[in-house]
């Protein structure tokens, strides 16, 4: 049985999103206990909603929520019984596997490092979406999105492995193509940190790197493990979404201009409709915080009970091929050889 | 009169796009001279084509060409007569006030720097290209996109000056709101980059500085000018081609998938067209290289004879603007102050 620690206040949805998301999860699999965390009358109101075996589902409380308006550091250290810290302490105590919020993603990260704990060897846990792309999957793993920025070399090199492990063993991309970031295909492009890092990754023999992406081609999928620093990795990730909504408030407003296009907008709208949906990052579910003594996903903030569902089922994998165990050895022996 | 020298041999399309916009522009504009440099006999074969008054456009010949491919520190040094190195002796010359080259990005900005030469009070100079916008004017300047990266606060601050120079005298854009590229709105978020410029910015009399822009907020107009280091620059743009490319492509073919879908996408094909049109960037000319002695604009590898000839006339009120001597005053006073 693999326990995950839903966050049951955190997100624009909740508690209902969540709560619907654990009943969907437990629903569908028999090999799952979610305990959700949060004020627990709120939460008990929400699951007299549905119908679901009481086994798989638990309740315990907290009585703060960390709101994403709140500086990480202090929340997390204040809020002791808010459902972020409640939360994270179960994963440590080890009482659960994985933990899955659409709560603040700073307080995730600050918690994640100083509740959770990085695995020994792992420098930074960085944080991992999956975003929409034409690779045979569907989707690309852009590593690192977090809030440390600054990396230096062996913490890309780290992350270039942790994503390979992740893409390999949960996401299912055998032999996952790793690229790092750059500003041209050429050998000597680059900034001081790409250019120190690309040798280190060229060296590695554990993953499949075939040296630089420009961002130009990252939509068109042509890595699957996308290796930068956070704060390239925050451009990419926010032009992806500024670019698709601008344009497409731009196709919508063109097809309300005239009566000839809305009746064309009306044959198309199905079609339109469901390609549209293969290019919206919500639907892959959560972004992992990786290199933490457990799982812990950061949902969307909007994240609806589809997307809290698929964060739940990504952890079972998670634990069941030991991702965790299989960092710590990979970054291990890379200790050895230096 | 203006004197505008264009490289007749570099890009895609190169010499007929040059040339013909060459011809449109002198056409359009009475107040101009055309000098085009390239192979002569190519040259004078494409000019036979066309009427166009004779006075109004030279030839220069230059027996070499400079190679996309080709690293450009070398090609800079040892084709001596290719079209980029004649073309920018003349402005070093002052036979010309501005060059259009749709030719190696790379060797425009070699050249730029080691031919052409920096206004005294500029520390580099940074490719600034327009990039389609949701704002009034439906652009904004993104600066700084060019091949030195790494840059200091300090480069930041000129950048941010120098492009509100251009978007204010060029592109009529009053009063330009500049802001700088974050990974957060929050005044703690940046990296150490963003972190050191923040404050400097903020104390510019000279600019409209309103602060960070996240990525996301770029597309929708948010900022006229965008300042950000030149890897990151060059993230941006090439996000915006590889989003709006990827996007689009799956639009197309979802338009393509039935019947119905096949009748809807006649009707609203027309109006479809024209709104596409007003998010491509090669519409907007050509981005300039700015902080030199003598205007530099690198046209797109692809440019046709209508980006040839807009960034020809762009020239005309660089010229008029005297946005050298703009840039040079606004950078000399800043040194006097410091």
């Amino acid at each position: 049985m693999i326990k995950i620690v839903v966050d049951a206040m955190g997100g624009d949805n909740a508690p209902s999103a969540q709560v619907q998301g654990a009943i969907e999860a437990v629903n569908e699999r028999k090999d799952i206990q979610v305990i959700l965390v949060g004020k627990e009358d709120v939460i008990k109101e929400e699951l007299a909603k549905y119908k679901y075996n009481s086994e798989h589902i638990s309740v315990v409380h907290a009585s703060e929520v960390i709101e994403t308006s709140e500086p990480p550091v202090n929340a997390i250290r204040r809020k002791k019984d808010s459902s972020i810290v409640v939360g994270m302490n179960l994963i440590k105590k080890g009482e659960a596997d994985g933990f899955v919020s659409s709560g603040s993603t700073g307080a995730l990260l600050v918690g994640g490092q100083v509740i959770v704990g990085r695995v020994k060897g792992v420098d930074r846990a960085p944080l991992a979406p999956l975003i929409p792309t034409e690779s045979a999957k569907g989707f690309s793993l852009l590593i690192d999105c977090g809030a440390n920025v600054d990396a230096r070399p062996n913490h890309l090199v780290q992350f270039a492995k942790m994503g390979s492990i992740y893409m390999e063993h949960i996401m299912g991309v055998k032999n996952p193509r790793v690229a790092i970031v750059n500003n041209g295909a050429e050998e000597e492009k680059g900034n001081a940190l790409v250019k120190e890092t690309f040798p280190l990754l060229k060296e590695c023999d554990d993953i499949n790197f075939i040296g630089s992406i420009e961002a130009r081609d990252i939509p068109s999928g042509y890595a699957d493990v996308i290796v930068c620093e956070a704060f390239v990795g925050n451009v990419i990730l926010k032009m992806y979404e500024g670019v698709a909504l601008t344009l497409l408030s731009k196709v919508k407003k063109s097809l309300m201009s005239s009566l000839r296009t809305k009746i064309g907008a009306l044959l198309i709208k199905p079609a339109l409709k469901e390609t549209l949906k293969s290019f919206d990052a919500s639907n892959l579910g959560g972004a992992p915080l990786l290199g933490l003594k457990g799982l812990v996903v950061k949902c969307h903030g909007s994240s609806t009970s589809i997307e809290v569902k698929n964060s739940i089922i990504q952890c079972i994998s998670f634990k069941e091929q030991a991702i965790n165990e299989k960092v710590g050895e990979c970054l291990a022996e890379k200790d050895n050889i230096n």
